[in-house]
């Protein structure tokens, strides 16, 4: 019996997790690593983060994804070094694992730029922790702003600095601007919700700059519609304990600085080589360069378009690479090189309002809003998942709640 | 207009959450106290242990308990010191709060009698917490099992040591066999399920000492179905990280010692008066001895039934207490003493199987579960929560699934 080449897919994004998913059943053996056991919907998580959704509804274990592909096992562990000439992976735990073909789609992690000051304050929204830990973090925050005086200290509690103006930032923005508006006049007599303040920094001209400027511009008026203080060609420049401070000398007292101002990829190469991003450099078809059976895909490889263009960093580019390069690794050296096909954009503001470019059509609002609706359920990993999601939405955009809203988190004993 | 009188309640267990609850609308302010912002429904608990059930699905957020209770208030902190005197509570914040009438209502956690060896490997299964602590734990030594060669190491991931027989243990360790039953064969190819080894250690001669004999021997039985070793007459002696050793010598290779042996009151009362189970003294209307005004409810409490026996911790006796002291504190001094209504006790053991005794009744088997399903879904809180738990028992029992499979926690940056 000929001995089955083994492919080592790192990470389960979609990137990978789509790979993996095209591989089962090919005359491969297929491990995926990955340090978390669970593929995460990373587009809703901010629904996490703003008491919406449980975190399991968008999170499903990678070995029930897997249950029914005899060829692809799974392992958790964390690759901290790969070795092209000898063909392995090094695991965090000491393992050292070989591979005939390797896929690194290890994704990104949230990119403070190199401000240290704002990392030690600021709360990402790029990972399940992070996302619980904001949601535990606001809740606290309202809850101490009833307990205090008002005054300064109050109003530090219930000011909410969002930094980023891409979708990440817009959509929890509006989705916190809801939960305040919708929570807080029923449920926190003490306070006014009006006193709540929400500020949404950006470093360009305009908010989801990667839309079309039309969309841009509904975006902004949506969220300064919920309440939202949208501040564009803005720039954080310092952070401490109790306040941000802005390049332009703003100053913003808060205890909460949400940060979806960029992300950056989450290399396992030692040497990455050398792309300015840092994202590892791929060729045509998704081979990194100057090695032999490496591939690397998603967020962590600068792939590009026919015309040259870099992918930007998002589900749609990684989950067509990954099946690309599922193809390429199967049926030996496909004859054409990857092409991606764009599928358009999407990102919402609050309930029953989103924006949206597919090819030439752009919408917004309500149409807009289902038509992201739809697309994000179909996305959504498994059925029970769809079902449960698709209920919750019903149920509670209608009824106007936001259950979730318990602060909770495993005890942390080592 | 005449001052209202003001009734601090502390805790929002079942105790707290009914008394506050049967003292809406009164011509009271309530003021409940509570450190965790939602009122946990305690005996679901190890569902959430064993991956059934999400967090939210049993915790209610107070706020939303108490949005239509006008004259009722919540506030997150921590009594730490009872002023009888002054009349006033301090909390953990330092704030002094004044109060006409208390009702401590603290309940109780995890008791380790004095083992400190034990209660720095234990895993306790008492609080949110801990059943989150314990998932992410169960689910990290599978993971580790797959990648250990076999061998000691290996068992030693694979055995799960549960002390105590009384409903919790006797409740987790059914869930857990099923677990492993139901998702190693189809979900953990690299091992065997055989191979997994849960053990009860209960102090007594049989499980559930609480319930008839029948019932117990009933429980035993069906757990040894299920794969769990039972052992008896059997104390823990000691523990370290990598084994639990009993009092007759048998020492179990494994990182899983999960603790339900017991529980111990919460007392936020400085010096309590002496009771030597360290339950509050409390008069037939439940008020502290030696104290004018001051209440004492549920696990807190050393309540006890007409014929003067200490009544069980448990949240049915809690519960007609919290309304019993609701009433007494509204409507003047009620000239019947408190009387506890017992209403029966309820244990299930994995799927379709539970067993229980109501009055003269005595039922076990799909009947006794049936009845365990309808009181348990009637006394969960909340109408969306009920639609969600019977949603996911329906459909997880008949598939076979057990879907919360994540290894989560929020991020614990300060």
């Amino acid at each position: 019996m000929a001995v089955r080449p083994k492919v080592v897919v790192v990470g389960a994004g979609f990137g990978g997790l789509q790979c993996a998913k095209a591989l089962t059943g090919k005359p491969v053996d297929v491990l995926v690593i990955d340090d978390r056991n669970y593929h995460l919907f990373t587009p809703l998580l901010y629904q996490v983060a703003s008491c919406l959704l449980a975190p399991a509804e968008i999170a499903t274990p990678l070995r029930t994804l897997f249950r029914h592909a005899l060829n692809v096992r799974y392992r958790q562990g964390r690759v901290e070094h790969v070795d092209t000439t000898a063909k392995s992976v090094t695991l965090a735990d000491g393992d050292v694992l070989g591979y005939d073909a390797l896929v690194l789609a290890t994704g990104s992690t949230t990119n403070y730029y190199g401000k240290s000051d704002v990392e030690a304050q600021a709360l990402g929204l790029k990972d399940l922790g992070e996302a619980l830990r904001l949601r535990n973090h606001v809740l606290t925050c309202l809850e101490r702003a009833v307990i205090e005086p008002e005054g300064d200290d109050r109003r530090r509690h219930l000011t909410f600095c969002v930094v980023g103006g891409g979708p990440t930032g817009v959509e929890y923005a509006g989705a916190l601007a809801e939960l305040v508006r919708l929570v807080l006049p029923r449920e926190y007599p003490e306070l006014d919700h009006r006193d709540v303040r929400i500020v949404l920094v950006e470093g360009t001209d305009r908010v989801l700059p990667t839309f079309p400027p039309r969309l841009s511009a509904y975006a902004q008026k949506t969220l300064e519609r919920l309440g939202v203080e949208v501040r564009c060609n803005s720039l954080v420049d310092s952070a401490d304990d109790r306040s941000v401070t802005l390049v332009d000398g703003t100053h913003y007292p808060t205890y909460s600085v949400v940060w979806a101002a960029g992300v950056r990829p989450a290399d396992p190469l030692d040497e990455p080589p050398g792309a300015s991003s840092g994202r590892i450099v791929v060729d045509d078809h998704l081979r990194v360069v100057g090695s032999e059976g490496v591939y690397a895909i998603g967020d962590v490889a600068a792939g590009h378009d026919h015309q040259g263009a870099t992918l930007p960093m998002l589900a749609t580019p990684a989950m067509q690479e990954g099946r690309y390069v599922a193809r390429d690794i199967a049926e030996g050296p496909l004859p054409k090189p990857f092409r991606y096909r764009n599928r358009g954009t999407l990102a919402t503001i609050g309930r029953s309002a989103a924006v949206g470019k597919v090819g030439p059509f752009q919408f917004t609002g309500l149409f807009g809003w289902l038509v992201w609706l739809t697309v994000h359920l179909y996305y959504l990993i498994g059925f029970g998942n769809r079902v449960r999601v698709l209920a919750r939405w019903a149920y509670y955009y209608t009824r106007l709640e936001r259950p979730v809203r318990i602060i909770a988190k495993a005890d942390d004993r080592p």
